[in-house]
């Protein structure tokens, strides 16, 4: 396990009485980064504890955030691009100095409870916007489970994929634009797709028939970038990775089937949902776990993805979760479709850099890595419609049925790290509700 | 056509002499859009005129661009993007003042010729920069002779291609961050691939052996944006384009064929190298075609790609070149690797932009979209070594002989607009010179 430091001490509980919820997703222990609307209009940079949030431009003006803390502070005021492009150390130093204020029964709780009302704002009373400007979106594919899923197993018992799968890290430029914020509604695209699931026949142009989800994981990189034509080697990998997300990857299948020459494209850029909050790494450091273990017969990791540190902790345990509001459901009518780990993912974050930049292409602050569909072996573990849906439609607990989704549907991630003698942290939700498509004939 | 303006007007010249050679690309009825850093290192925007530019900074500060001019002008200045956000009035209202300014005996002539010192910069004196942060770059494939020259032709003597390229222009999301503009460097990759062509057999990582180039046109696009979930219909995207460049998609076949499970990743984002300047729809205007004449038997174009006025001039008549210097080469040795033209192309960038945002797909001032390899039917039009190679490798001037370009060779396009009546204007130049691959074990 990478090294921890006091901020993920579990004895440590804060002032803000809500971050010692056992059921919070936001503890003293996480402090992860956003940017939000104030209701006066203004956008403003802040770190979530409980159901509050430090604004940190108004932490900087009552003079609690000097130090070490205070040029991160100040980089990640009106844009958090700015601490992004600071990197690691600087998140760490302000998430040092955030703690302590936050810490109850601290030296600094007295100085920073008088200043509270100034500081701290409720997350009920804001929106939360991107974190940053999307730099580039890229979008991975590295669980097996997600590519095999309607290929069956070898006779390994191990999931049927084209060699490349476990060779390399696939993934496709994918469209930062299309990056939304959790609570977006997003509107079921037009485009051509053809009856048949495959794509084959005449294709027509309308609604799509067969939108689909896909949960994922995010990274968010920090600074500074690899110039173009400058590899990133794997054992600097790690250290470009600033955060995490959800991501929800909205995936229209008949125009993605239909489509399919050179990968997904208008499948896939009618929208992308991330969860608003970057839980930086250092948060997550007492949930790193081993990558992915090789099953006996999978090709080596090739050298120049391969690192004794990256092998013993580039894994995450964190544990997802899929929900369906279906529309028009009264009340709580969730249904739970998903419930998966991003420990089944055949590769780690820092492999997926590496490979990504091996060619020299340049990766920098403000980009977005989506990890592919987060699927385990599991049925249950499916993490799109598409595999779900496999031995026929989904029962929901409102009596409905799904093959796909209907609009009006909201889809909600979630996910959460626990470890025995941590204090667990959450992402908070990354959700989307889908709208009726435009009239194509418009 | 096109409506045409006093712009287009054969009869105009330039007090600017080098702007009236026959050979010149950029005559008084070009004034494409460019970036550039003086040699005191500050960047400005600019126009060019015969091998001298407009500094457009300048030239507001001599007073020179009153009116309808000044307001484009200003947003010109620093970063392109402010006048590509105003789109097409703007820039034609500016290029308007400017072909005033620049007119051999016109009424402007002695107040800008008497600023000629303060205005006009030597083109050979600055280094030209990319015109704009490339917001999103996306890359089409809509050359039918491109796709099918490696399967043969069908019964009807026309290229065979997987039935969806004949439905809608085939695309996908590229690197804008790989996008460097004419006359830089361009690293040789690194990256898994196989010995047999088409990606079979087991894979290693070290210096592409297949590196290749792709002769295409880019399209930079004008705002307004399009809102997420809003498609441009057909009727209003001829307006969303701004202008046009050289555009080469370097390409490394061997990795590109063994990542292929979602299309193109890092066998294209090691670079794609554009021209500099911005060649405006406007100043194109005289050389609209017919769109693509759709031979008998082809399904027809989708009604929401379909517009009399697209179909009537949505084409356009560019001749293509591709040269390729070899390394050590003495003097002038280029070989024509390509010549082709751009009304090869199935589908017009009308097309390809209604197609992009007809699933809701936001596009904006600053993207670049793609054309794909402007390959003609004959072999000579093919616009990329895997299609220029099929019967062997190519003969240079020099004795050499290439399958594939080797480290030292230099890439150059050209591209030239002509039609009886009126100036041809050319688009400089796209230039790029292979270096070698880093370290693959470093």
């Amino acid at each position: 396990m990478p090294s921890l430091n006091p901020t993920h001490d579990p004895a440590r509980r804060s002032w803000v009485a809500s971050a010692n919820h056992s059921e919070a997703d936001f503890p003293i222990q996480n402090l992860p980064f956003g940017r939000f609307r104030r209701r006066d209009g203004e956008v403003r940079t802040g770190v979530a504890i409980g159901d509050r949030i430090v604004d940190l431009a108004a932490a900087l003006a009552a003079g609690l955030l000097d130090g070490a803390a205070r040029a991160p502070a100040e980089a990640a005021v009106g844009d958090l691009r700015g601490l992004l492009e600071l990197g690691n150390a600087g998140a760490s130093a302000l998430r040092a100095r955030l703690s302590a204020l936050l810490l109850a029964g601290g030296p600094d709780q007295a100085a920073a409870g008088a200043a509270a009302d100034r500081i701290l704002v409720a997350q009920a009373e804001v929106e939360m916007i991107l974190p940053t400007t999307v730099r580039q979106f890229s979008d991975m594919c590295v669980s097996t489970f997600h590519i095999g899923r309607l290929s069956g197993n070898d006779d390994r018992g191990q999931p049927i994929c084209p060699p490349v799968f476990r060779t390399l890290p696939v993934g496709y430029d994918g469209r930062a634009t299309s990056v939304v914020v959790s609570g977006t509604p997003v509107r079921r695209p037009n485009g051509l797709w053809t009856e048949q699931v495959g794509g084959t026949g005449d294709p027509r142009f309308g609604p799509e028939p067969r939108q689909d989800y896909e949960l994922e994981m995010g990274a968010w990189l920090g600074g500074p970038d690899n110039p173009l034509g400058e590899p990133t080697r794997i054992a600097a990998a790690a250290d470009r990775l600033f955060g995490l997300c959800l991501l929800n990857d909205w995936s229209a299948r008949g125009i993605q089937f239909w489509e399919n020459m050179l990968g997904p494209f208008l499948g896939k850029s009618l929208a992308t949902t991330v969860s608003p909050w970057i839980v930086t790494m250092e948060a997550l450091a007492p949930f790193r776990a081993a990558a992915f273990q090789r099953p006996a017969g999978d090709p080596p990791v090739p050298a120049h993805l391969l690192s004794d540190a990256d092998q013993r902790d580039g894994g995450l345990d964190i544990a997802l979760e899929a929900r369906l509001r279906p529309h028009g459901a009264a009340g709580k009518q969730d249904a739970v479709i998903c419930r998966t780990n991003f420990r089944h993912m055949y590769w780690t974050f820092a492999q997926m850099v590496t490979h990504h930049s091996s060619n020299g292409c340049s990766l920098g602050p403000g980009d977005l890595i989506g990890s592919g569909t987060c699927s385990g072996p599991a049925l249950a573990e499916a993490a799109c419609l598409l595999e779900a849906n496999v031995e026929g439609p989904l029962s929901l607990p409102n009596g409905d049925t799904r093959l796909w989704l209907a609009d009006g549907d909201t889809v909600i991630l979630r996910g959460r790290a626990s470890r025995d003698g941590y204090v667990p942290i959450g992402f908070g939700e990354a959700t989307g509700r889908l709208m009726p498509a435009p009239d194509p004939a418009a």
